[in-house]
Parts: C-alpha cells; sequence; structure tokens
C-alpha cells in the first residue's frame, strides 16, 4: 500500500516539472584543448573535483592488455613535485577522499573535497597529468597489486570468468574482448616503459575533461582551471579514436564453461548492440526500454512474468544494456533455472519467450507504465549531482557532445512501442550473439 | 593388384635407403643479416630462387588487416628503377614463371627460370626489397583486386566464411583469428600510407631469407647474393617476434553458420594445439600421426572406418594438423554426414569415437603401417626441391633451424604409441575448441 501510494504521489509530482537538472551546468574549453563542464550544486559546500581521460582499456596496444588500468594504478605514485602516495594523504589530510577508475573508454580521477580545497586538488592534479614520475621498484610493487586484482575478481570468480569469455567470444576483433583488468600472461610483462608510453601518448590536457561539481561558479571554476590546467602545453599526437571495428555477423556462437565453484548454474546471452550515436540516440533509447520491458521488475518483465511466476522454470532472469560505449556495445540477457531445471529447457522458454516479444511487441500498458518510470528515474537522477558528473563524463569520454547528454532524457521520453520493436528485431540477432551456459564440472555442458 | 605391388616395392627399396636429401643443401648468412639456404638439384638447368620475409598477417597492426596480402600485390608494381609490372615481364620474356604468396608467419616471392638467368632475378628482387614506388592509381587498382578476391574466394564461399569464424572463435587474443585477405570493412580503408609502413618496418635483408634452389652450386650462389643483396642496409628496427598470446582455454565453444548457399551440411572441430618449437619436435611429429590415425585414409583412419564404413553415419571424414607455425596451431576434425543423419548425431559419432581414441589409444598395427607411410612419404618429400625449399622457408620464418628442418624426418620416426596418446590427451581437450556447424538456413543449427 505504502509503495502504491508513493508511486500515485511521484506521479502527479512529476507531471507538474519540467526536465531540468537540479544544478545549472556550464561548459567550455581552455585554451590548451581542455573540456571543462561545472554542475552547479550548493546544497553543501562541497565539491567534486574529475579529470577525465578519453582513453581506456580499447585504446592499449596489442599484447599490453591491463596498461591502462595498471597506468591508473600508477597515477597515485610521485611526480617530480611530490612523493609516492603524498597526493591521497593531502587529499585525505584536507578532509576529503579520492579514486579512479578505469574502463574501455575513459580512466578518470576524482576528488571529495570542501569547497575552498579544489584549487589545491586541481594543482595536485595537473601535476600528475604531465609529471609522473616511476620509481622502478613501486612499478614491481603496484604489478603485484594488479595481479592480486585479478586473482581475487577475476579468477577466483567463475561468473567473471565467464563474463570474459563470452566477451571474448562476441568481440572477435574489437579490444572490448580483451578484459580490461588484462589476460593474465601479459599482465606479469607489463613494464615501466609500457606505462610510461601509455601515459605520453594519452595523458594531455587536450585529451581530458574536467568536471566540477558542488558548491562553485562557473567563473571561478574558469579561473582556477586556467592557472592550474592552463599551463600544460597540449600533446600533438592525440588523434581520432579508430580501434578495429566488428566484422558482419555472421555465425551464432556458444561458450561453456564448467567450473567446479558453480553452485548455481546459469545461462547469459550477448548480443552485439549499436550505442548513442553522437546525434542520433533514438535506437540506444529503444534498447534501454528494451532491457527494461524483457528483463526489469521480476513480476512484471516479460522474461521474469513467464520464466519465474507463471512457468516457474527460473530464480532469476534480467537483462542489460550499456548505451553509453564508443564503439558498439552490448545486450544481454540472464536466466537462472530453477532446481530441477536443465540449462537446455530454460533456454528453449527463453528463446519462446523472445520469439513471442518480437511477434506481439510489449504489451501497451506496462510500455507507458515504463515511459513514466523512466521519466521518474531520469528527473530523480538529475537531482544528484554525482550522477550527473558522470553522466557527462561517459558522454563526453565516448564521442557524445553536451548537447546529447542534454537531450537523452527526451530521446528516452520519445520512445515509441514501434521503435522497441524496430530495435528489438535488428538486435536480437543469433548471428550477431554468443550462448554462454556456466555450470559445475561434469554437468551438462558437454558440447 | 598393381597398388598392392608397387606398395611392396616402396618399402622394400626404402628399408635400404638412407634418410637424406636428394640434394645437398649449404647456407650461410650475409654481413648484413641476409641468411641463404642453397639446395642443389643438377637433374635440369632450372633455378627457383625465393625471397622470404620473416612477416606475415598476423604481424600486421590492429585495424589494417590484409595489409600483409595487400603488399605482397603492390610488390608487383614499380620501383625507383623498374615501371609497374615490369619484374613478371622480364621474368617471362625469359622464359620464367613469378608468383608470391602470404601467409600469418611470411610472405614469400619466387621465380623459376633458367638457371643462367639467376643473377637477373637477384637484382630484380634486391631492387624491389629496398626501392618499392607506390603511384597511388596503382594502390587504388590493386585494393579493386585484393577486395575482388576476398568477395571471390570468402564472401562467395560459406565453407571459406565458416573457416573464419571458426578462427575468430578460437583465437580470442591471438592475430590468427583474423584473416589471412583481411576484413573487409577493414580492406577497403587499407591505403599507400599503411603499406609502406609496413613495407619500411618489415622488408629488409635482416628479415629475410634467400632459398635457391635446382642447378647451382653455393659458391656461385653466395658470389651472387653478396653482388646483389649484400649492399642492401639493414634495418634497425627488426626485433624478435612477439604477437599477443592465447589465454588460458576454460571454456569450450561452439558456432552455427547458416547460409542460405550451403548444400551439405558438415561440422568441424578446431582445437588450440602446439606447433614444432626449436629443438623439441616431439608433440608436433605425435601430433602429425593423430592425424593421420584420426582422418587421413578413409578405409583404414578412425573416424574413417567407424563413421563412414561400419556405421555409414558419414560421407567424408578429415583431421588436419598444421605443425609448422610461429604460435600455437590448429588440430582439426570435420565430419560431414551422410544424407538423413543430422549435425548433432554426426556429432555424437564423432565424440565417441574421440573417447573410445583417447582410452585405447591406437592399433598397433595401424601404427606401425603409418610410419613406414610417413617414412615413405618423407623419403619422396626429399627428391622434390620445391618441397625442400618450401620446407626451409616456412620452418625459418616460424622460428625453427636449419637443424630443425633437418631433424624433423627422425622426429616423426621416433614418434611412439604412448607419445601419440599423450599429445592427443593434451589437444583433444573441448575447453580449447571451437565446434562448427555449417548449414542451410533454417536447419537444426537454432542455437
Amino acid at each position: 500500500m505504502r509503495l502504491a501510494r508513493f508511486a500515485v504521489f511521484a506521479v502527479l509530482a512529476l507531471s507538474a516539472r519540467p526536465l531540468m537538472a537540479a544544478g545549472e551546468v556550464t561548459d567550455f574549453t581552455l585554451d590548451n584543448g581542455m573540456q571543462v563542464v561545472v554542475i552547479e550544486d550548493h546544497r553543501a559546500p562541497v565539491v567534486v573535483h574529475m579529470v577525465w581521460y578519453r582513453t581506456g582499456a580499447a585504446d592499449e596496444p596489442p599484447g599490453k592488455s591491463g596498461i591502462a588500468h595498471f597506468l591508473e594504478h600508477l597515477m597515485f605514485k610521485g611526480t617530480d613535485e611530490r612523493a609516492a602516495g603524498e597526493l591521497s594523504k593531502v587529499v585525505e589530510a584536507n578532509g576529503g577522499s579520492d579514486n579512479a577508475f578505469t574502463s574501455y573508454d575513459y580512466t578518470a580521477y576524482f576528488q571529495r573535497v570542501a569547497a575552498d580545497r579544489l584549487a589545491l586538488m586541481m594543482e595536485m592534479e595537473a601535476d600528475r597529468m604531465r609529471d609522473l614520475a616511476l620509481a622502478p621498484d613501486d612499478v614491481a610493487t603496484e604489478r603485484s597489486v594488479i595481479l592480486e586484482e585479478r586473482a581475487t575478481r577475476t579468477d577466483s570468480e567463475p561468473g567473471a570468468l565467464f563474463r570474459e569469455e563470452l566477451d571474448a567470444a562476441l568481440y572477435r576483433n574489437h579490444p572490448y574482448g580483451v578484459p580490461v583488468i588484462g589476460w593474465k600472461g601479459e599482465m606479469e610483462g607489463l613494464t615501466r616503459d609500457d606505462a610510461l608510453a601509455f601515459y605520453r601518448q594519452f595523458y594531455a590536457p587536450n585529451n581530458a575533461i574536467l568536471i566540477v561539481a558542488g558548491d562553485v561558479l562557473p567563473d571561478e571554476v574558469r579561473a582556477l582551471a586556467e592557472a592550474q590546467y592552463g599551463r600544460l602545453v597540449p600533446s600533438e599526437g592525440i588523434g581520432p579514436r579508430a580501434r578495429p571495428q566488428e566484422p558482419p555477423s555472421r555465425a551464432a556462437r556458444r561458450i561453456v564453461l564448467e567450473d567446479a565453484r558453480v553452485a548455481q548454474p546459469s545461462l547469459m546471452r550477448s548480443y552485439l548492440a549499436p550505442a548513442r550515436e553522437p546525434g542520433d540516440q533514438g535506437t540506444a533509447a529503444a534498447l534501454a526500454y528494451l532491457a527494461r520491458l524483457l528483463g526489469g521488475d521480476a513480476a512484471t518483465s516479460v522474461l521474469g512474468r513467464a520464466l519465474q511466476f507463471d512457468s516457474q522454470l527460473a530464480v532469476h532472469t534480467s537483462a542489460g544494456y550499456s548505451a553509453t560505449s564508443l564503439d558498439d556495445t552490448t545486450f544481454s540477457v540472464v536466466v537462472v533455472p530453477a532446481e530441477g531445471v536443465s540449462l537446455a529447457e530454460a533456454e528453449a522458454a527463453l528463446d519462446a519467450q523472445l520469439a513471442t516479444f518480437l511477434k506481439t511487441g510489449p504489451d501497451p500498458v506496462a510500455f507507458e507504465r515504463l515511459r513514466m518510470q523512466i521519466r521518474a528515474a531520469e528527473i530523480y537522477a538529475l537531482d544528484d549531482v554525482g550522477e550527473i558528473a558522470d553522466r557527462y563524463g561517459r558522454a563526453l569520454t565516448t564521442g557524445l557532445s553536451i548537447g546529447d547528454v542534454q537531450a537523452w532524457p527526451e530521446a528516452l521520453q520519445a520512445v515509441t512501442i514501434d521503435d522497441v520493436l524496430t530495435a528489438a528485431r535488428a538486435v536480437l540477432d543469433k548471428r550477431a550473439s554468443v550462448t554462454g551456459w556456466l555450470l559445475p564440472e561434469g554437468g551438462e555442458g558437454v558440447l
């Protein structure tokens, strides 16, 4: 009851409210090519300072997998001016926190501190953008750290190994088939020279985006950014990002991973799917609906109702789509069969549901409900400056513009049932898919 | 009857004959690092002149697939001294023939001419090793030629597309998963600059092997080679060949390619397999036996007897193994089911036969017969100087030495039944395999 009343309240409230950000967004570019986005949020005297680089694991040279992430770790070592680890200590001493993350298309560094510490953050971040100094011992130590990270998060997790194999099978030519953490054999061979070569190639003001979100004014950020980042000389070798693309998808693929550590068999199918394109986000928006319609809420989604509630063949179903990606991305569905149900039976049920969906399309009532949910989610998201900062960072490092970010909520609202069906028929093509079975050793997985 | 008598005769003759080449083999290295192999054969006043480069499609930069083969075509265009097509015309005018070929690990150029034309061949080949001159029009024309080659040999042949997909699925990280001819989308973008960059990086005397086979004397070849090739300056950037290697094989894979042009369904399974290693050719030799034992002669091989003769489930079976490869290679088996037999049934029968073989091993009589056949084949091969030249070229461009080439026949003779079983148990592991089904559209291939 409480949930239902809350939903009504939300819908009423939303109808009266325009689609706009809680914080004002301002953007400009420094003379050296560094793009700057300022997101104002004066509710608390805090600021998030982020530098996003337009480079990630998919920009690594062949045979050097993991170097983008390894360099991210090494960026916390010293510079010409500061000792190893000093940056994080200064952040902490100023009551703040800092971290970084690496993905296929971007690498980002951020600190959250009191707003009056912004200049200090910029000074330190600008320093390590150009003057990283790597002691050989630090490199060796940190290589052990990333190897341990791989051992813990991938090699000891059958589910992670499974997703690694699915990606490797889906992407035959594109580097999205290589794990961000790296293949272990290649990680072991990564050197200081490899890290510095990657750093020199990609870390430059004209390959970076500064995002400042919080209790700041755009003019203030501009003055600080010009003083700290504006003095950095741009690099000449920053070209357009062109990775090897996927050849036509002709053959359906499947993988079977048997692992003694698997307690619960599951199946996952990944399809190659288009991402948001600059000025053309309609297909991606439709695929965002498709994922929710197929595998969103268990009680109302197509797979949840059919496989979990009606037939009770599954204990879990879901669907996922990563809309923001420089190159073709992944649409995936997951089914975890119930006790006593084989993966083959679960897959047959999945295929039957997908086939029915492609014929009949979504239920109009469910579709309209989802449109309203997405509208609500978009509006709530705009209240979270961290989320807004993240959206700009991911979009701007994957080829999208400020305008694309701002048009995305409207693109989502403009999706029709026909758009979803057209996108579904194009993407849910087995020839562009990998179906994976993850199960204990000696199960039904013999290929 | 005639075949049987011939076989007896061959065996008797072989027993008395030592394992040695019909032609004497001499090798030396020029001061600029160019390796030279001379194979004497004075039975006819003819010579085959070959230059092999230690570079091929697996050395291409990412996104530039097909550039090694494209450059091979462009090498028949002009140089600073000669017009486009002139080299082949001169060869023809001298009563000879010429051609070239590109593989993953090597690219080779050769002419077959009267022995007294050798100096002229060397002069022209040395000229194009260093002074290639590419007119933009020639590049555009030849790009159409290679695209047409791909259209004819790959895109119009479902079997070729199928093997392309199998390789792409088997090699997740290594460039053997990218076709030698190139992905069409990447071939379309290959430029004159791409070709010249590849040429400058890899075409140099210290990255080349000269093989001269025929009616020549080593001292004569040395004098000519020093005069023609010896004057070429070696390149400094020729490093060790290090391609991205395959990560551990954890998940069995399969692909299904449905194509309306397929008349006869078939299945192929490829396993990742070790190649001949310098100083260590025993495993490769055992795998050469394994391929013959499983899928050699239809009447006597394991798969032929069981699937074609006894159960009549198949109309064709075969097995293949490419022993000579710089990096891990492929062991494959093929089954073409009989009319009315599904691919699933054929695959189950294949799996049953492989399982039985791994338990019981080869029949000792069949094994000894095969050993004698291999001995005979090796001896006959040594009578063919073209074959000998090819063996040295392939071996020396895939990391093997002259000594390895000469030890190979003995390595084959030293293989035991235990060696075959050990190699089979290591290689016939589904986790390191791809099983492919090729069939008409709408067949049983729905994954």
